[in-house]
């Protein structure tokens, strides 16, 4: 068996353990050199692809893809970007065929969420379609938690622990101030379409009543007098009250809760800013003393509170791919398979990107209080194991050595290419 | 040498690291029976003592105690209350040695920022005023880092260094995405009168030009086309531009950026929203697509991440505190001093009450750029011991353990009372 180059791209939003699984293609990638030769990254996904921009890993020490283990973002870049179906967009096809050939890359390797499966799919079809012989793997990402048919996504368990813990020191910074001080605080946190990330805030929740009082999920629709009625109650039981709010909580007629009518230039409402709008809603109501944070980026980037079982799903997705790859398989994505909850135990499985392209995961119905202001006991069941375990990078001068890779790039070989 | 009891409280905003310097007291008190017999501690501080609401902390197990070393937040509560003048309201005054009386009350200990301080010089004159003997401590504690005469005070260093560390990470974040996604981020941190918090970002910025492109300082008046300016520029440079803004930054004529006209139901303008105006400025200059986030109080209970350098100074005043009350000193306040920068060494002193209520401590002139958008090579020489070390607690099952202490309270012996 002749050896032959692989492409990996990361995709979409980066997490903090999205370098844990470039750290398993490159470092199982290097243990089948019959198989494969050099692993070229494309700089910002497949857009370094259809650019020609291309690093070549194999110049990286082996410190330096270590390190990669504990290092947040996305190392070689990453994009938002969908190719488009084989009819409407031929040509960019026909693109990265040339440059798969310039390179001599036949295994495709791509690291996201949906969307990225998505582009993983097309390209898999290439053989098919175009003749083009090429082995493609997907790798799961994504901080939202909603690929189907995997237990979880690589990102979302570490941005759960950052949530979690969040919530539980700040509910606990309220509590001891609030006869003189702040009574109301609302903390907002991502997840536009599924509230995955919401919901971990309500680990934080314990016996000694820390944590959210109430969570304002996507799936719920914002009942603004409920909402109301249950801060004063709780502030008046219990002296403050805690609030997580999902950027996309959205009122009864779908409408996002954080949605002032201003559009960007594509003509999207942007999201980020819900916070406001609620704790407004309750000062307006009551007059109480709010807070209120919006941890935007800082939670998928937070690789100093990664979640240790996170970062062994982001490695072992890795690594998986490319043992998938080099056994023959083709057009699959490796899965988590949850086999026990307590303890908790799981394997690697696999699916079809067939399947899971542009699905979306959402949490079940079970998983959400009848209330809608928390998350039930099956829930936490789910939830709680993903945010085990410690995995702290190491520190100099009082901040973690995130590795800054070498990035050197694979002399081009083809024509200049714009994406349009 | 008769042995009698001490009142130590929390009070004003509460940090990742004031238990620390609680159980600096306590453990320290515990040394020391032949001179302090209980430490009772007030709820809420010094509202505790006004209302008779005590805590016998001699309660408390041995265990607990050291855990509030690794517990965020106010474990006592913490109130935001100012004792008006002797002369203003003499009662209060009088409410406090019938208090301390029926109690025995022979030592106080205080542990807050600039009014709190305030509170203990006052209370230190009651053996002047009133003839009841007390000996009266000081413990420093403000994230604002404005204290006088220490070198800095706890619970800024923790929150310095969580900054830092959010920042770094953001930017990385930022930094892999730019090319077709976000291209300005700003992050919101505290300090409403001082930059100190703001400025501690400026130690992510690094030879990888991550970290802050601009910070904003309070202490700078906010050009607004100069940061436009220097936003796009920067954008147009690296492809992406960090910015850090202090919730008090402030416009030319003095008014807070953030200031959106509308008071609370005291008058104030409640802060909190700067990040949304700052953004707003950038995406209608310029059409970049813009995340921001919102620290609040994320950044001062952050236990996860403190800094190993302030806990051991939060624990040092709180132990240096009763050592000087047990040697015979009163109405002082122990000190950090600062002794070398690199190797970076400290010893404790002290500065008498009188000389440190009221008085703000900002950033030195020569802390902040010529161009005003960053921190000088001084001022990273002054912050980088600060956020050196890492002080983790112990988890269990995926969270931080933080105590939640007894709280036994102690027979009322006076009248009910009620501050006015």
């Amino acid at each position: 068996m002749s050896s032959h180059n692989a492409f990996y791209g990361q995709s979409g939003g980066v997490t903090s353990v999205i370098n844990a699984s470039a750290a398993g293609v490159i470092q199982t990638a290097r243990k089948y050199p019959d198989t494969i030769n050099k692993v070229l990254v494309g700089e910002d996904g497949i857009l370094g692809a259809l650019t020609e921009n291309l690093i070549d890993s194999s110049l990286e020490s082996d410190a330096d893809i270590e390190a990669l283990k504990h290092t947040p973002s996305g190392a070689f870049g990453s994009c938002r970007y969908k190719l488009k179906s084989f009819d409407e967009h031929r040509v960019e096809y026909e693109r990265l065929i040339d440059v798969f050939k310039a390179h001599d890359i036949r295994y495709f390797f791509y690291n996201g969420g949906g969307d990225s499966q998505d582009t993983a799919y097309k390209v898999s079809q290439l053989s098919v379609t175009m003749g083009y012989p090429i082995t493609c793997i997907g790798i799961p990402k994504t901080i939202d938690n909603d690929l189907p048919f995997t237990d979880c996504s690589p990102g979302f368990a570490s941005v759960a622990k950052y949530v979690a813990v969040s919530i539980l020191e700040s509910s606990m910074d309220v509590a001891s101030m609030c006869s003189t001080s702040t009574k109301v605080f609302v903390m907002e946190v991502m997840g536009r379409h599924a509230g995955w990330i919401a919901a971990a805030a309500g680990l934080a929740r314990d016996e000694r009543e820390l944590g959210p009082d109430i969570i304002l999920f996507p799936e719920i629709a914002f009942n603004q007098s409920a909402f109301l009625e249950k801060v004063d109650t709780t502030v008046k039981s219990k002296g403050f009250c805690i609030v997580v709010v999902s950027e996309g909580a959205k009122k009864p007629d779908g409408q996002f809760l954080s949605d002032s009518g201003i559009r960007d230039a594509f003509g999207h409402a942007q999201l980020g800013g819900v916070a406001p709008v609620v704790t407004d809603m309750v000062k307006q109501a009551y007059g109480y003393k709010c807070h209120w944070a919006n941890c935007d980026y800082l939670q998928r980037a937070a690789r100093h509170i990664a979640s240790g079982t996170d970062v062994e799903h982001a490695y072992a997705l890795g690594k998986a791919a490319v043992e998938l790859a080099v056994n023959g398989q083709n057009a699959v994505m490796p899965t988590i398979v949850r086999t026990s909850d307590q303890p908790y135990q799981w394997e690697i499985g696999q699916v079809a990107l067939a399947d899971v392209a542009n699905i979306e995961d959402m949490m079940p119905a079970n998983y959400i209080s009848e209330d809608g202001f928390s998350i039930t006991d099956a829930c936490k069941t789910y939830l709680q194991p993903l945010i085990e375990g410690e995995n702290y990078p190491p520190y100099k001068n009082g901040l973690p050595t995130y590795v800054k890779l070498q990035k050197n790039k694979v002399q081009p070989k083809c024509a200049e290419w714009t994406p349009k």
